[in-house]
């Protein structure tokens, strides 16, 4: 059965086009807050959970070891725009490992950042490694790997220890048996696991709520969400949804895109964590989407300028006229009593 | 009820996302030989349907009274990719009019083709209208008013002169009362018609087979046919889909993209018209599902590396790894009887 429609695109009178979807509201116990569409079959989380991921890098105690500050963490878990500010601090944090760029494995690809790319290609600069969105991702990866005495090479790889710590501590905190998992490999050539949706939230839940986990990952689901809603612009970048819909709820919420049309979200005042899936991958969908449950959990005002922006985006033509906007469907709409 | 999937993409043993859709394979006389899902709802053709917008050009005298070739009359049926071959030629056909960029009333947007963008961020070099994809079909519009006697001025308002040309013809082609259109703007500024799919590809079939059009209309059709089989490059841009569709099948089958997941299709020696829309409005759908549908109809050989390219795509990580692939849904890959 297909998944319910969660955004419209209006053009004219017409909905010229819609985005399906699935989602799942939860409280760190399990209890489903709300939901929507298929929920138990799996998704890859993609970039969404990178919180997720950089847990090891906290629990180890490889953080503190090599000095890493809650910018480094909030980078780590970033899918940054290779801004200037991204990639200096991704470059710096290499140098403190005594690595280079060469040593991350993940690819080089243009900036999103229109300017900064604008500029590269002015400057004839090359896209480096630390340009790929993921470099934080994988400066903790090597932070990790130096820490525990593994070799850096194949820190990528799902059986190299640092790998073996991350699918362990997602397991733990979204608890799901490691074999379980359905394993790929994203855009930036990291392990990816798919679990279900109901899984992803529930793990999102505990990370705001993260009192029933073992002491030192509760620790560090503190660190890394402080972190985050300290530096959102890190894990972020310039105009995007992710740094704006963070300040938009005062913090309260703390929200990552993924690849595919996957949102995360974390809202550690209410012990809540959700996550939702766009079927077709649409990005524009998935932003609308996770702005509507934000809104109907109360911690965002849809009557806001800058949420607005995100819940209702008008589509302007090249003359600068409307010609549409976006919406989310009304089963987005309804209140979610917490 | 939800239209079929037609697209799936794949990453590790997942579908990963999936584009829902429907099409209609038409014949002129209206006979549907294979369809799938809702086709009877009003869609936008956006670009899809530019060949028919500009058959008034043709029609009404104006193409030949301004000596228009071939080349003009492929890149009035264009969505461009703003490469120098583009804009130059509108550039110059404006000049033949007596007019400028200045009496385009689409607005710029930079080049979708990178070398040409980039050259021209280094060169500091804004783009102007004629850089707007859809500057032929406007150079076309600008040419009819003139030929009409109108006023340059207001040439994309549902009410002048040349849009009720236009309105004319492609109610004519489609068998659609004019009143029955749902008329909403397009990015270019200029109106676009919303009709049922199933319309749309029977006037693309009649214009694949144009006899029983009236003879003027016909004439036109086999014209502007032959235009675009002569130069797709001119109606497409380097590396796009259409116009390496287009040569892979010899030119046996014209095939045009819209915004919003919609392609048209137009199959001359087999007097066949397609039409075909994906929900989410995703181009890579849109892409892969008329590859597919050319395959069924036997015009593109799925062992063509070339047509390989956009019927199963292969996706690679920024290290150059393949970590999935597109691929048609079975049901567009059943061979269709003509």
């Amino acid at each position: 059965m297909a998944n319910p429609v969660l955004v419209e695109m209006v053009r004219g009178s017409l909905v010229e086009s819609v985005h399906r979807g699935s989602f799942v509201v939860s409280r760190a116990d399990g209890e489903i807050l709300a939901r929507s569409g298929s929920i138990d079959t799996p998704v890859y989380p993609r970039s969404a959970y990178k919180m997720m991921q950089t847990v090891p890098l906290v629990v180890s105690g490889a953080a503190d070891a090599f000095g890493l500050t809650p910018e480094h963490l909030s980078l780590a878990c970033a899918s940054h725009s290779s801004e200037p500010m991204h990639t200096g601090r991704v470059s710096a944090w290499l140098e403190i490992l005594g690595l280079t760029d060469d040593d991350l494995e993940c690819g080089p690809h243009p900036s999103r950042h229109e300017p900064t790319r604008d500029a590269m290609i002015i400057a004839n600069e090359k896209p480096r490694r630390a340009h790929n969105n993921c470099s934080g991702k994988h400066a903790g990866f090597l932070t990790l790997a130096k820490h525990l005495g593994a070799p850096t090479e194949g820190y990528t790889h799902l059986d190299h220890p640092v790998q073996k710590s991350v699918t362990e501590a997602i397991a733990k905190i979204c608890r799901v048996e490691p074999a379980h998992f359905i394993p790929g490999t994203d855009g930036c050539a990291a392990p990816n696991l798919a679990m279900p949706l109901r899984n992803l939230a529930m793990g999102f839940a505990r990370l705001a709520a993260p009192d029933d986990l073992d002491e030192d990952m509760a620790e560090a689901a503190r660190q890394l969400s402080a972190a985050v809603a300290e530096h959102p612009l890190l894990m972020s970048g310039t105009g995007r949804a992710c740094a704006e819909l963070i300040e938009a709820s005062g913090k309260r919420a703390l929200v990552k895109v993924g690849a595919e049309g996957v949102y995360g979200g974390i809202i550690p005042e209410l012990g809540i964590g959700i996550a939702l899936k766009i079927d077709d991958g649409a990005l524009r969908g998935a932003e609308t989407a996770i702005t509507a449950l934000l809104v109907a959990l109360g911690v965002l005002d849809a009557a806001d300028e800058a949420v607005r922006k995100w819940l209702m985006p008008l589509w302007l033509n090249t003359r600068g006229k409307t010609v549409g906007e976006q919406r989310p469907a009304s089963l987005l709409l309804k209140p979610i009593d917490v």
